[in-house]
């Protein structure tokens, strides 16, 4: 629900991938003010773990940050499809992986001051790799990296991308505590006992 | 290091706090592009930390996402300042916050596949809150939670903010292996012992 009305909303520029928008306001106290925002379909983020619980981990070159990234697959909404849909055409298109298992895990906004972004989290087990089929412009390299060593790495601050670093850690084991891998998402997706 | 050479680089829309820039590109092999990103000059983040070891949560009204989100105090760069005089900064205007030590946690990529925005991150400890110098539009309450229930908050999901929700399990205290609260950042940031 917005608290302020919205006198008018139009597009500074539109792509297939996201907009910027700029919205006249006005408060209850009778003040305007303009707030200029960043217009975006979502994304989906997407743990794929192998059947011997390694994560699959990508080293992708990021243009914007002129940086290479470890992070996960990853892919913006696109009409008429659901994020879990978007979740197996992107873990199939950066990594050629089919999941045995697609789970939703949570989600989160990237970005909330600037942005109307929701990110989607999903963990999806039993991933076999195969081909990818990347775009010409997606320069990605595949990593096999177990799943303790890629939480150490979510927590170090190694895996650079903010949104797959948390999507990891929501995926946090706490082995000692004897939930076993996975343990906490099988709770919050009420597939385990609640300790 | 850009992998693509940069052609033409141009402001689509410019403001204080952001801007969209879109930049035309040639890869090695000659095939010509063009690449629109939001060009930011970063934000800190803040887990500020009481001396009872209560975390000052924010409850922030966000119109791009016409939500209220528990987040922890954040705030934008700005010219002439370091990220940690912006972390003092920010925990002054949003809670009237004054922090006993300010300590560098680390630092992330937002967004990296449409901004070049880097989120640093600042643990502030012994944190006394007085009165906040909030803008006419930055609508912001208050909360004291325990370190624990904040933890916690931020891997439920309930804590919508990525950025913070991320902060703050940065700060994760894994209390079963002794190491106490705040342990694993005292140990990377070299104020403690090494297990």
């Amino acid at each position: 629900m917005t608290l302020w009305q919205i006198l008018e909303s139009r597009f500074l520029w539109q792509s297939h991938w996201y907009s910027l928008r700029q919205d006249r306001l006005r408060t209850s106290a009778g003040d305007e003010f303009t707030y200029t925002l960043v217009d975006h379909p979502g994304a989906v983020w997407i743990v794929p773990v192998t059947r011997d619980e390694q994560v699959v981990l990508i080293r992708h070159y990021r243009y914007p940050v002129h940086d290479w990234c470890y992070e996960i697959p990853a892919g913006g909404l696109t009409p008429g499809s659901t994020p879990e849909q978007v979740a197996h055409r992107e873990l199939q298109e950066e990594v050629g992986g089919e999941a045995a298992e697609m789970r939703y895990v949570g989600q989160f906004y990237t970005s909330n001051g600037i942005s109307n972004e929701i990110a989607y989290v999903y963990l999806a087990t039993g991933v076999e790799l195969g081909e990818p089929h990347r775009e010409p412009t997606e320069l990605i390299e595949t990593y096999l990296v177990p799943l303790e060593e890629a939480l150490r790495m979510a927590r170090a601050g190694e895996i650079k991308d903010g949104p797959s670093a948390l999507a990891l850690l929501w995926c946090e084991v706490p082995s000692v505590l004897g939930t076993g891998p996975l343990g906490p998402i099988r709770e919050r997706i009420g597939l385990g006992t609640r300790r």
